[in-house]
């Protein structure tokens, strides 16, 4: 089994196109040593052939340009995209469906049913798609797990994160299991397994059930301090409140992957364009390196 | 006045992720000389420091990071992009709008009344960005000019194309008169005229006027013949059934283009990635060099 990253970066992407903040003004001017990174996507494949895309991002042109496994070129049109998994209705992870809406055939998509509902009515991109390529709807269960048709070697199975609903949705701060999702991907040959949670807000008892069980995880890196925004004057919102786990701190995430195995592959993914682990000099950058976290970029491939 | 090209690719962009024409294989392969393209957009100024963006395209993100004037970098979260002109519905024009919903301001932004309602029902875009930044809405005149507050020296005067609505639109096959627009643009010193109009299906008399009254014309390069896309097997429609005039062939563009005077700079924009003048050593190239005519690229300035 075989994870590609093509987005590292939460949403806005880093840079973020209106920001000014230490990281994405020292990016542009070459002041910083960092990555550029595109907003919040994998793609996951168990035989290197047939490829599932977890969440559609606002950058997912560019990143399918930068990955070109995933354009195998066996006919006039053609993808080795065999399905989508949506893991929210955020707009970070789902805009990038319009710009794949030139699919020969419907897209084979998966999603819950909280999310099917958010992407029908308050922000309706299914209705939308349905006047181009449309779509396969499948329905995630939160207990046990599924098979993907036409992607063999991984199993996959989902489990329910406490998070809001996005602004858009009718559920909005009345959210309900389901809203957000983590995923355990299994290798079905060594049974090897990678934990992908990008918003993960608080370590419930199955959550930490999952991560432990797992032989990667890849999780919510977005802030390094729960009052990142608040300081920086970009937001009103902790890092808590607005559903993701800060690194640094009691209870933060840091402490959290101590926890785990040394044998435990840990990975942050959905890093925050304010975020100081971005910046490679940085003293948080050293610190996650001496709890042996990485740090995702922008085509990573996590093999298991 | 200065106009940048920010993409000049038509809808998919070029190479298009699930293409393989000649043009996109050729393109990935190293084998055709040809440029990338992000898809249909422009940004205008009067003064070098406020400009108007024309149509919020699937790319924008990457088009900002690729112009470094729309990021003056005055405060925490900036942008020179005072407002945002949309000359029609359609997904290729209008899904950046979600890109830019971190704006610390409502967008000031410009429509027909249909193109308004068709971004407030079949495709909501302005519903959905209401619970983020949120927007201004200003409706474009179809008769005489109008000005944007904070854009001085540009002038701005819209005249309807007559072209179908998107497929999501409840007037589809239905059309009506600002379901897509052609802009003329004006430098308020000089005087000098550029027309923009990157969807043009027919040679109305108020268009050809419109022509012929301006300095410099940007305007429709989608195809090169009009059975351009059943002949690959790509689609059965006609260019000009897509609402595009091809250049070729009786009534095509090449021929309006001729008909202008020598002096008026002739530039081609919305170009498919199947059209054989993206390859530099093409005979429709070449074809286009003697009649002319240049093919827009991202990154090009016209100064008027």
């Amino acid at each position: 089994m075989k994870v590609r990253v093509l987005g590292s970066a939460a949403g806005g992407g880093f840079p973020q196109w209106n920001c000014n903040c230490p990281n994405c003004d020292g990016l542009r001017r070459g002041t910083v040593r960092a990555r550029a990174r595109t907003q919040s996507s994998i793609a996951v494949t168990g035989d290197d052939e047939n490829w599932v895309l977890f969440n559609a991002s606002p950058d997912v042109l560019q990143q399918l340009r930068e990955a070109p496994e995933l354009q195998p070129a066996r006919a006039l049109r053609d993808t080795a995209i065999r399905a989508i998994v949506l893991i929210d209705a955020q707009i970070d992870h789902t805009t990038g469906l319009l710009m794949l809406r030139e699919h020969r055939q419907p897209h084979a998509l998966w999603c819950t049913a909280p999310v099917r509902e958010d992407l029908s009515t308050g922000n309706p991109l299914f209705g939308v798609l349905g006047h181009y390529c449309g779509l396969d709807l499948n329905e995630i269960p939160l207990q046990g797990g599924f098979d993907i048709a036409g992607v063999p070697g991984v199993g996959f199975a989902a489990l329910p994160l406490t998070s809001n609903a996005p602004p858009y949705s009718p559920r909005r701060d009345k959210p309900v299991p389901g809203d957000n999702i983590g995923v355990t991907l299994t290798d079905t040959r060594s049974g090897r397994r990678l934990f992908y949670a990008p918003g993960l807000g608080e370590m419930e008892p199955h959550v930490w059930a999952a991560m432990q069980a797992a032989d990667c995880v890849l999780v919510d890196g977005t802030l390094w301090t729960d009052d990142e925004m608040i300081r920086l004057g970009a937001s009103s919102k902790t890092s808590r409140a607005m559903g993701h786990l800060p690194q640094s701190g009691p209870g933060g995430m840091l402490e959290w992957l101590d926890r785990l195995p040394a044998s435990t592959r840990k990975v942050l993914i959905h890093i925050n364009n304010t975020n100081p682990i971005l910046d490679e000099d940085s003293p948080q950058r050293a610190e996650l390196a001496a709890h042996g976290v990485e740090v995702a970029w922008d085509g990573m491939v996590l093999s298991l």
